[in-house]
């Protein structure tokens, strides 16, 4: 398959570091020009006589004229992350000064890197394979301790080895299956059925694993959307503001986090809860407005994967949402104004601990909040996370699995009705071909620029 | 000086690249601990046996977890930027993740570093001297070929160059002179006064070329804010488009520069030209809004630098504004459409060259634009910006170079009206004390902080 692939001979560089003013900035050059291109700028020394791994401090030129003192980096192939040689210059953090390097490096022949560049020949020179690959990008966005522990352990291969292992199982017995085939006259079976059966059998329990872990997979990477519906007055807001007040200080410690974006998001554990703003919809006695502020809450509330139902605990009208029964399996009953009515409601009902399905609590005096967080966090995962585990995260690799799946299914079907070997060695053709998709050992040119299309330039 | 600073023998860290998420980001350590912490989170390979300039591939650990796979550039001191040892670690570009890191290591016992402080320690280690070390913070913030070259020029030493080799000059004197007042009963004459006179004649000329680079230095590191002032349909919003239009391709290729600042900076042969969008103004039949459009105008023309008063050369009305007269030195005449009268322009009045002050030009076919940024560059630049010399951009020095050549004009004065030598030697003390308080040899540390708390973090 590299052999395929053209225009990789070139030589590439990117800002391999964020847009905008730093104290330094980093440019990243990979390629078999890489050293040669960066020594023609870089004239107190020779960077072509310097060992692998070690750093070089000069002026940056280009036709004599100083741009920058930098820091050179200097990895040679194969010992990068490219596998190529890769230069990296660390100049002063002014998006003018390394424009202007970048571009003394394209006018020496090097060209702009098209985005995940890097990490592409990185796996085509076998550095990584394509799920450690897609792992990076995982890795660079995630913004939880769980998404950044399961994107590190698949970087480190730990998803890639499970499927590595059972391809190799599979490929051996494939083999002898196949050979089968070319005796079929003598009916002879040099694939021995009960460890093939076995092997199977394992393979089925893998990527059912794999594919369960999915869902929770997608919750670390992408968060779970949370709706507050409740009637007027019910306290939507205050619930909003003291679950997000709690957890404020901590999110904006992160580095970069905009406040924009940490506003209603909510990390419970390393899970991230997105909170869908339903305090914003208004109410008043019109019908016309009542129904849209309704049909809002309506729409969140598909939309969410779990629903706080919120009532208050202090009024006399009736808080069901008829409409509510449709999402039953996602409500979190939420009882609030614990507080204020704390003596009434003893009074009345006797046991404070009586709601089905659910809690009472006090937003406004932050009572309760810690319980319906463990109640939130228990909805979608079962138990602790297990980071150290294999989780599978990428919707790509989803799909390949259940095509794995759905072959291991034929296979076992096969092997208990006794159907003719070359009709199972085209199942078994079909699980190795999508196992090795997944690490892509079977790929295409076109799947991959569309898988490295999605990161960002300079990885 | 460096004995008095407390608290520079503990440790720093601190994010050195830009905010946000980027394919690699760099965290930054200086100090004593510095390669002692990171390795103690680096259990791949003993930083401490290895040598400076070295780059080490490995898992960074917090209690046997990792955070990620980074890259540690270890420089040992003196050989490094701030002259302690700094170790910079390159993770994956997450601000989570570069977060977690230096949590790690300020759980090791260093310390989030200051703005500045980083290049406040090269300061005090005399790595830099003080303009060198402010020329820093330029040359990060430069965005025009002019202040990167000219910060640069500065970082390298350029300016401090002059100056020492002033003051070490004056400093023989001054030891002289200050020898001739204990010998003062005996009237002899150790510093001989021609040569002593000729030297401060000198100084009097570098320190009167310095100060009248300032104007030339404050316009290429703040660039020159010019109005474009005219009745309404003159064309203003068109010459705006068509001036910037020209150079926004140019612009844009400003890795980091976002539309909002470009959008009205007109960068001309190095030199940024801010163009106040008096465009925006709208002018309507009635009063108010007209006197309140005009009162506008007229603000924008006491702001700005420059005053390019349009002209509409079709139009039957007077366009003459009063106002004007009083910023006549900064008003540049331009004579707009000149497209459409071209024939009747010929034909009324014969020669298209007559316009004092002033250019013809059309705004919509692009005709007279070059000529007219030629006059806004000789506006404010006098022949083109040498920036291999010697240009003050910085307003502390300028106010310390105009002191110091007070105390030279003072000097002189002296010289020529005899006065006794003991006069003569506090004058030369003063010069002394100003030319030191700009290289960093006489400071003090509040002045120091408050220099380095205008850098960024991690500089």
């Amino acid at each position: 398959m590299l052999g395929k692939l053209t225009d990789w001979n070139d030589t590439i560089v990117a800002l391999a570091t964020p847009q905008g003013v730093g104290a330094i900035g980093v440019v990243r050059v990979s390629g078999l020009e890489a050293i040669h291109i960066v020594n023609s700028l870089f004239p107190s020394k020779d960077l072509v006589a310097q060992p692998s791994h070690t750093l070089h401090v000069g002026l940056l030129k280009q036709d004599k004229v100083a741009i920058d003192q930098v820091v050179v980096s200097l990895y040679k192939s194969p010992a990068s992350y490219t596998g190529e040689d890769v230069v990296e210059i660390s100049s002063h953090g002014s998006p003018f000064i390394l424009e202007k390097i970048i571009a003394a490096i394209a006018a020496k022949g090097a060209r702009l890197a098209k985005p995940g560049e890097f990490t592409q020949r990185a796996f085509l020179n076998g550095k990584l394979d394509l799920a450690q690959a897609e792992a990076v990008a995982d890795l660079i966005i995630s913004n939880t301790e769980a998404s950044r522990k399961t994107a590190l352990q698949n970087i480190r291969g730990g998803f890639s080895q499970v499927l590595k292992e059972l391809r190799d199982q599979l490929l051996s017995f494939s083999a002898l299956i196949e050979l089968e085939l070319d005796f079929s006259q003598e009916d002879v079976e040099f694939a021995d059925r009960k460890q093939f059966y076995e092997l199977i059998e394992k393979a089925k329990q893998i990527t059912q694993d794999l594919l369960s872990s999915f869902s929770l997979g997608n919750v670390i990477k992408n968060g779970v959307s949370v709706a507050i519906i409740g009637k007027p007055n019910a306290g939507k807001s205050t619930l909003l503001n003291t679950l997000l007040n709690e957890n404020r200080a901590i999110v904006s410690e992160i580095a970069g986090t905009t406040r924009d974006t940490i506003e209603e998001v909510l990390n419970i554990d390393g899970i991230l809860f997105r909170l869908i703003d339903t305090a914003g919809i208004r109410h008043s006695k019109g019908d016309v407005i009542e129904d849209i502020g309704m049909s809002r809450a309506k729409q969140n509330a598909e939309q969410a994967d779990i629903i706080i139902h919120l009532t208050d605990i202090t009024s006399e009208d009736d808080d069901t949402i008829d409409w509510l029964d449709n999402f039953k399996d996602n409500v979190i009953e939420v009882a609030n104004k614990f507080d204020s009515a704390w003596n009434d409601y003893i009074n009345k009902k006797g046991n404070v601990v009586d709601l089905a399905d659910g809690i009472y609590i006090s937003a406004k005096e932050n009572v309760g909040i810690d319980a319906l967080k463990k109640i939130l966090y228990e909805k979608v995962v079962d138990g602790t996370v297990n980071t150290e585990s294999t989780i599978v995260t990428n919707a790509r690799h989803y799909e390949a699995l259940r095509l794995v799946n759905e072959a291991v299914e034929d296979i076992l079907n096969g092997l208990n009705n006794n159907i003719p070997a070359d009709l199972i060695a085209l199942d078994i053709r079909r699980c190795l071909h999508y196992l090795g998709e997944i690490t892509g050992e079977i790929t295409n040119e076109d799947q991959l620029d569309y898988i490295f299309s999605k990161f960002c330039i300079g990885k």
